[in-house]
């Protein structure tokens, strides 16, 4: 594997809603910090692929504009990463017809995490968007010759396909795309406030954007248990250890500590304690959301000038495909 | 239906080699017709729809110049039509993304074109760029609004596909594309000259480009039977009526009448009338198409020109595709 210093590196969200703390410390996190070990980062806003959600695709713009927000206060660096969406990227999207052809319709259908999108999914039947997306992934990673992929365990499946079609690319037409290696994040599983996965559908998720106020109000609302003294159980204490987990992350500390911390103090002082270390830890990237969010021109500049490097590296990338594969007439 | 006056049409071919006969009297005549009769012409060059086939693939720079001068040998204006590759107009292309999100994986898999196609594959497996090649040319179609779109009675379930996601893409984002129709051709089934269906693939084609001592010595070879007197009887002598058709067709005769003339002539005789009927009708096609092939330089030209029209006529669609789905950011 290519060190992170001289690695591309891509990675990219569905524009669904603001992101939220579970984002944060699952994702978002481990950009900024390959951000600052040197690596060029490529961020998609996946924006087709969120069309199969009515209510999402009736606020896409809004959504685009929040991921963009998020990132920049995060700390990526638009000057040193590339934030672009799918839409305005033609030759990327060009590519999915070579990657096409170099997989079949069986290993698409076995896809295990395109299976397990299905399964998720509010529509009756899959869409042949979802059942291709593996590949428009694919063209994601390729057009920018990205060497790292920062992926959950649960998408190796999809990364496995761009290996693939960059392999059989290769053996076909010559060498032109680096296997690319996933890097496999250690994302702790972050609860929300009522003890379940962190998700915005499921409306127990604190956002990067909310205030310090909206944070406290989530958080006094959120499930605990009767069990006035605090301990850090997560099997047999869901609930009050997903608290600790998130304090604990905030406050860099083990969530052990924090619960010995607390002690007899209950579930009151559980929740005055993760409000301030969540307003406390956030405090700085939602001054700088806040002012970013202020200046949208800003904003819509930031995305025009990621799309336009993107463009240029991807006509650069379809050129050579074209070439490779004897295109040009 | 809108007339065929103010009719734009899409028509394509896949650059799998130089056209034969069977292609002039089945599709390209009507093309010119239609260019004649004063439709606007888009046809499109699908170099991504060969990739499956190696041996195309090897020789595509070679089959695609073929595909540009056999249309200009016979008759379309570049001035009037525009020709284009799929690989010069990203923008097209980039359709499929919107388009994939408006069919079922279960639609695609039901498509009978699709599969008759897989079942005449040379490969085990189908690609996945064959099972979205209904959705590809729902983006030849729709790119350039074609009104109109001249089919085989095979084709039809293409073009409901077609027909389908413009509904779809109506209902859901707004009327942006009209509903193409088919132009039903009554494509005579030509017969090459061992009395089945004339193909490349086959070794039984005449090709456009023959030289008229090249069409004699395929003509001389051709199968018929030992019965001297010729008559015309598709199903008792599909060898000697095949080669009746084709004079027929190139003497704008029927073929019963052109049998008469022959009587007890015989094969021998049948073939002199036919070599001379081929050559005859094809000798200023051919003598155009040579012309034409001394200039490499003129090809090139057309087929940059109608790519950058192509790429023009996209850049807008897919502009107003991406407003009607709230994708301008």
């Amino acid at each position: 594997m290519e060190t992170v210093k001289e690695a591309r590196v891509l990675t990219g969200d569905r524009p669904t809603g603001r992101l939220h703390l579970g984002h944060y410390f699952g994702t978002l996190r481990n950009r900024v910090r390959l951000q600052e070990a040197g690596a060029e980062l490529f961020v998609v806003v996946a924006d087709y692929q969120v069309l199969t959600d009515r209510d999402v695709a009736e606020r896409l713009g809004e959504h685009v504009e929040d991921l963009v927000l998020d990132h920049l206060a995060a700390g990526i660096d638009p000057s040193r990463a590339t934030i672009f969406v799918h839409s305005a990227v033609p030759e990327l999207n060009q590519l999915m017809l070579p990657f096409l052809s170099l997989v079949s319709v069986g290993e698409l259908s076995r896809n295990p995490t395109v299976k397990e999108e299905i399964g998720h999914s509010r529509q009756g039947s899959t869409s042949g968007l979802m059942f291709t997306y593996p590949v428009h992934q694919a063209a994601d990673i390729l057009f920018c010759r990205a060497g790292l992929v920062p992926v959950g365990r649960d998408q190796l499946p999809h990364l496995e396909v761009t290996r693939t079609i960059a392999r059989r690319f290769s053996e076909r037409y010559g060498p032109l795309f680096p296997q690319p290696e996933a890097l496999l994040s250690e994302a702790p599983l972050l609860l929300g406030t009522d003890g379940t996965k962190m998700s915005k559908s499921r409306g127990n998720a604190i956002s990067l954007a909310a205030t310090a106020d909206e944070t406290a109000a989530l958080i006094r609302g959120a499930k605990t248990d009767s069990d006035r003294r605090i301990t850090y159980d997560p099997a047999g204490r869901p609930e009050v250890s997903g608290l600790l987990d998130l304090a604990a992350l905030c406050l860099g500390r083990s969530p052990v500590s924090v619960a010995e911390e607390i002690g007899d103090g209950g579930a009151a002082r559980l929740k005055t304690l993760l409000t301030d270390a969540v307003n406390g830890f956030f405090a700085p990237l939602r001054r700088r959301r806040a002012e970013l969010a202020a200046d949208r021109d800003r904003i819509r500049a930031v995305l025009a000038e990621g799309n336009e490097a993107a463009r240029t590296v991807a006509e650069r990338t379809l050129a050579e495909v074209r070439t490779a594969m004897s295109m040009v007439y």
